[in-house]
């Protein structure tokens, strides 16, 4: 999917800087920079990238986040990567052989917006392609982020690893309505009108003899409108039930305003 | 990151099936297969995918996931493929011209899941790597999904796009603790064994003079015992403390156990 809209501004505060220790495939920190910027993350650090650095795969892979790549900066060792940073949280699979606190990367995100708020610089480590981080990085983070994952299953790539983490963080200040209906910018109908459309199928109902008998209309004039308000129709789709209406009874002129579509 | 562990069942229910219209690379299909069983989901159909099928390049990039792509099904038209569903989600960066209900994959994933409880079949469609779903594909379903991203970077590959989605899902049936300590199987340490810790802390630095002058002491006592809170140590850690302390004060053959590690 891509709904790249460059006029739109991201208000979204400093992110955490990702640092990736010992990446081994350049196309693969390539991808890690596509998915930084596509969840609003643009600080990248590597730590001895093993292909060498800058790298032409990398930036063949990014599909256009160069930004992030052309202000990647190169460490020596994880230390130095971190140094400058107050709060680390280390992706992992296992902490194997460690005491080590362990969050979701939905409550990493939280608490690296409340680090963020405090002022505090933070940081997302991921290790190697192949084997992760080892534990002498895991145990230079405060804590592990591990993703819930099918237990069966669970090999997920770097840049897939950097993307659901990442966008747990982009998550944590999105405020994107859960559910909403995208009428691309046609009014909804107002009840007034669609109570005239109600009243106009009911009448036209009466006449075929379609409510009946008496005693259950009702109930079937009920069903009828909760059909049509679960619709939730536009102004403009509410003219063009009244057309369908027109159209079906076959009475030319005597319809309402011109169907709208 | 791999934390694969053939030996846990998922207990997953059944998934949403995941629908690709005329998908164009067999790799991506492959990348589609491992990110659905990365997610619990293993329903897998192909609308028309334009390198034909079966894919031995998708079969390359799956990393595993075979059993995804043994199982897929082929349909001629969305129609076909959406017959037996009676829920669709389109997965859609915009829909354009179209009222539409817009969800974002967390409450997708709340709905599916409230779907399959009531015993419905759900799928969610995903449209070709170019262009995404056409309208005529997003009319077909009951609501779009898309997924909130860096409206200034919101270009996302197809499997990236069913990762997140199928993440949303698997994450509305997973009961991960946001924050946990895992501690390898060694015990948290009792109260009482924190408590003695303490003492014998306080003992020994009451011998040093550090705990000084008296006034301060309270205070003193109070803010070292909340840093070895904070620690949360386990039995075997605590016996550690007691080791660094011994070694610390020179004092051989005074220690309490020997130190966990």
């Amino acid at each position: 999917m891509s709904g790249t809209d460059r006029s739109r501004k991201t208000a979204l505060p400093p992110g955490p800087v990702v640092i990736l220790v010992r990446p081994q495939l350049g196309e693969n920190i390539g991808m890690v920079a596509r998915a930084m910027l596509n969840c609003g993350l643009s600080e990248l650090r590597l730590v001895r990238p093993r292909d060498g650095w800058p790298s032409a795969t990398a930036e063949a892979a990014a599909s256009g986040a160069l930004s992030v790549l052309e202000s990647a900066q190169l460490f020596a060792s994880t230390e130095a990567a971190i140094a400058d940073l107050q709060r680390v949280y280390a992706t992992t699979a296992r902490t194997r052989g460690m005491v080590k606190p362990i969050v979701t990367p939905n409550q990493a995100a939280l608490e690296l917006r409340h680090e963020a708020a405090a002022g505090r610089r933070t940081g997302l480590m991921f290790g190697p392609e192949r084997s992760g981080l080892v534990n002498d990085d895991i145990a230079l983070a405060d804590t592990a982020v591990t993703v819930p994952l099918n237990p069966a299953f669970a090999s997920l790539n770097l840049a897939q690893a950097v993307l659901l983490v990442g966008h747990a963080w982009f998550l944590a200040h999105d405020e994107t309505p859960p559910r909403r209906l995208d009428t691309n910018a046609g009014a909804p109908a107002s009840k007034a009108e669609l109570v005239n459309f109600f009243e106009r199928l009911e009448a036209e109902l009466d006449e075929t003899g379609f409510l009946f008998p008496p005693e259950k209309r009702p109930s079937m004039v009920r069903n009828l409108r909760n059909m049509f308000q679960r619709m939730v129709p536009t102004e403009s789709e509410v003219n063009t039930l009244h057309g369908v209406i027109v159209a079906l009874r076959g009475k030319k002129g005597k319809g309402a305003k011109r169907s709208g579509g």
